[in-house]
């Protein structure tokens, strides 16, 4: 199906740096899965278990790695497919990026600076002393607090927050509804009440960071809680003060990060996972989903667990588990045997 | 305590289509509890254990089962006095409907469609080539964005967010601050950093669908992620990219279901549990509250545990453990004997 | 280093009531962490294993508890350092209260009564039948609707909702996102479809409560759910409908507190709980992170583990676990080794 925003299969091989197996006028008009698949479209095969799926898809073409082989359907081999189709969607589904200019709701401070190709709309709010850089994008509602800069081409979806302090470098995006700058959890109990801590440090996001939706990111007590480069974190994440996290590294869902953690550079942390304060967590590190970690995990290591483990220790544990009510069964079984045994041999145990 | 809104007994045991026991003219001035009722109150026994907090009560008269017997007491006899309570409610608490219309400080798109019997509350927007469909009602602070609907009689309360492609049906309630359409979490590493992979699909919410507050349903990465007709969603909930949740599931607060998972109807998945991705929860199953759920569950299946195992195993195992500290030292007990006993009959075990 | 917030070292030990040891004129510009002060800043040590780090301290002087040496450094000595430190910041980062007045982009009811000197700032809206009191802050965008109060010298943070019917106390402060009165998670099942039962109860929350970013709490059905007064709520926190928090309790992100609970005082609730619904947890009770409290604790008593159990028990069986694959190697081995002496003993055990 030819139209607006038709692309060839030749010139489509071409941008992914792929090998075509295929007509390269072939029209293809979108992306779709292989079950969502119509004429017109380029699906994609991620392996071998897929084949089947393919085989009865109405795609026009397939992206597929090397050895996967589709007879009679033109293919572009490449060595990700999901990597190729990273790289064409955007072809496809253009982001228009929004107008620039402040919106005649939006509510700006006067001491508030806003480059002149940024994007500020509807009911957004900048405070005193804070910068939005250029082509940077204040989606509606969004309220940036006192002191605040959002970096060059950085993203903030509606109704984030930007407490105070909040320093968000270039490139970012932060989805809708998600908190930076909030009071870390700090009190000291002074024997009657808790004494909150004033919490006047700062948060720093650097460049190229994703934040999903409805997180919260704490400021430090002192200092900075960190979010390093390249960093993605899903969403309802909680990261507490003065926390620093590396670059590179992947947090999923529903993960909480207590404070003063050192969290390393390409490591991965599950869904839901816990992480207790003053934990360190070595670079390229992995922790199993739902994990609860109170000890430092070592760079390379692999976590799993509450408490967290060694993942191997912890997946035989897993393993043997529901074995544990039959094990108890037979050392009942065993002990009545030896008694058994040591009386037939008039030996009492020693009782 | 006669009064404005107050019902005569007779007539609120012909509401619930219950046999009264009791005087029809007693006055009835509202609902509460066993032990906040009043003279002038219904109240409701849901089962025997409650018959002296009954006893006790001021309430003027009671929703009771057949069998839980009040002497003395004017009672209203229905097999679920809870169901009785949520219909009888609405009587006393009467919710006026907002008034229709878009307020002053509303934004909407120039393209954007609004029923003439809606309301626009304060600051909401509504952005290109969205729709609002009639009695529809979207509270202050609502974002609504690009090419979403919002369905006939749908509630949207304050702060909710509908980032972009969101259809969402009739007669859908979704509390405030939850966030729907934000970009799945998808991302390829290249070697050398985390590729986002646009995500350009929708959310798709059916009729009658309740969603709880600050929850966040991401939209697919092709395709859509959809909720099913009748379904309730309780706060802090995260959905994945591309999962489709069936009909009438209940899914309580802060459950974490990863990316392309199919999650059957009348399912019921308790509080925070965790659902790995691509994995299928079938009809009428259920999960115990924060258990890992790695594995397919079957249809009408129980699941519990992390990693989930069927649940009558997993109460086994779960009952078993406290006994793991004294099962190693009777282990040890009973190699010391063993040994002991060997050494009598001039056996070394082999060793 | 001298300047505008300066501030002698004597005025400072007199404030804390702590023993000078050094030059009460000793200039002190500001407070650090050990690792990032310099020639002009107080830091503080709070335990000897920091003595290290504090003698490579470029800090002018130190907050540091009785028996810690540091020979040559001025010290304040004081019993709970970081007590010191929650007295002094405030001194050195004073926040200045917002100006009093309304916005003029607020969105105020008629029936709404805002105090004179409270600060209704952008965009924020107060519904029909709904007090702010003196000196009361609500930020940006925050929500209120209909019959709520908010108390004298309460700040609500940007995005905060307040549904209906809460009423806040004075000097509570309710961080960004937060969602007070959204509707309790309550249906039931007439064989084919959830009924949903109308909430139609209150919130309430006590003096000198404080609650993260992001938390939700439902409104009861009937009745009120309550926070006592200078209870602590973390991030992310779910209280559900009709439970009832004490005074002083500490409940740390991301736990989830299901409905009709009882909750005590000077309780202390671990990051990522999860607690049943009608759970008692009684008064100074502790429960460990990520635990699963489905029965109720004692006063006083500390519970850990899904499902919780005695904290002491749980960590034996916690400790026990890894060890639980050696086990059952070990008693097939004794199983093996007992049919062997038995053979021998010309016993069958009686199969």
């Amino acid at each position: 199906m030819q139209g607006v925003g038709t692309r060839r299969l030749g010139e489509l091989a071409r941008l992914v740096e792929g090998q075509l197996e295929g007509e390269p006028a072939t029209p293809i008009r979108g992306l779709a899965s292989l079950e969502q698949a119509e004429t017109g479209d380029l699906s994609f095969v991620t392996g071998p278990k897929y084949r089947t799926a393919a085989e009865q898809s109405r795609a026009s073409a397939f992206l597929a790695p090397p050895g996967l082989e589709l007879p009679g359907r033109p293919v572009i081999r490449v060595a990700d497919p999901f990597l190729a189709v990273a790289r064409l969607l955007p072809l496809f589904h253009p982001e228009p990026w929004p107008a620039p200019g402040v919106h005649p709701t939006a509510v700006l401070a006067e001491s508030a600076r806003v480059a002149r190709d940024a994007s500020v709309m509807a009911c957004a709010v900048v405070g005193a002393g804070s910068v939005v850089e250029s082509r940077a994008v204040l989606h509606p509602h969004v309220v940036v607090g006192e002191r605040c800069r959002v970096g060059e081409g950085s993203v903030l979806h509606p109704h984030v927050v930007l407490r105070a302090d909040v320093d968000v470098g270039r490139r970012v995006v932060i989805h809708a509804g998600s908190v930076l700058g909030a009071d870390g959890f700090g009190y000291v109990f002074d024997g009657t009440h808790h004494q909150k801590i004033p919490q006047v440090g700062r948060v720093v996001v650097e460049d190229d960071v994703e934040i999903g939706a409805n997180v919260t990111i704490d400021r430090a007590t002192l200092g900075a809680t960190v979010i390093g480069r390249g960093t993605k974190i899903d969403n309802l994440v909680q990261i507490g003060h003065n926390t620093v996290v590396g670059a590179d590294t992947i947090i999923v869902a529903q993960t909480g990060i207590a404070g003063s953690c050192r969290i390393g550079s390409r490591v991965v942390l599950g869904g839901q996972v816990g992480v207790a304060d003053h934990v360190t967590i070595g670079d390229g590190a992995q922790v199993g989903s739902q994990s609860g970690v109170h000890r430092d995990v070592a760079p390379g290591g692999a976590a799993l667990g509450t408490p967290a483990i060694p993942a191997a220790a912890a997946r035989r544990t897993m393993a043997a588990l529901p074995r544990l009510p039959g094990l108890l069964r037979a050392v009942r079984t065993l002990e009545r045997r030896v008694a058994e045994l040591a009386r037939r041999l008039g030996d009492d145990g020693g009782r």
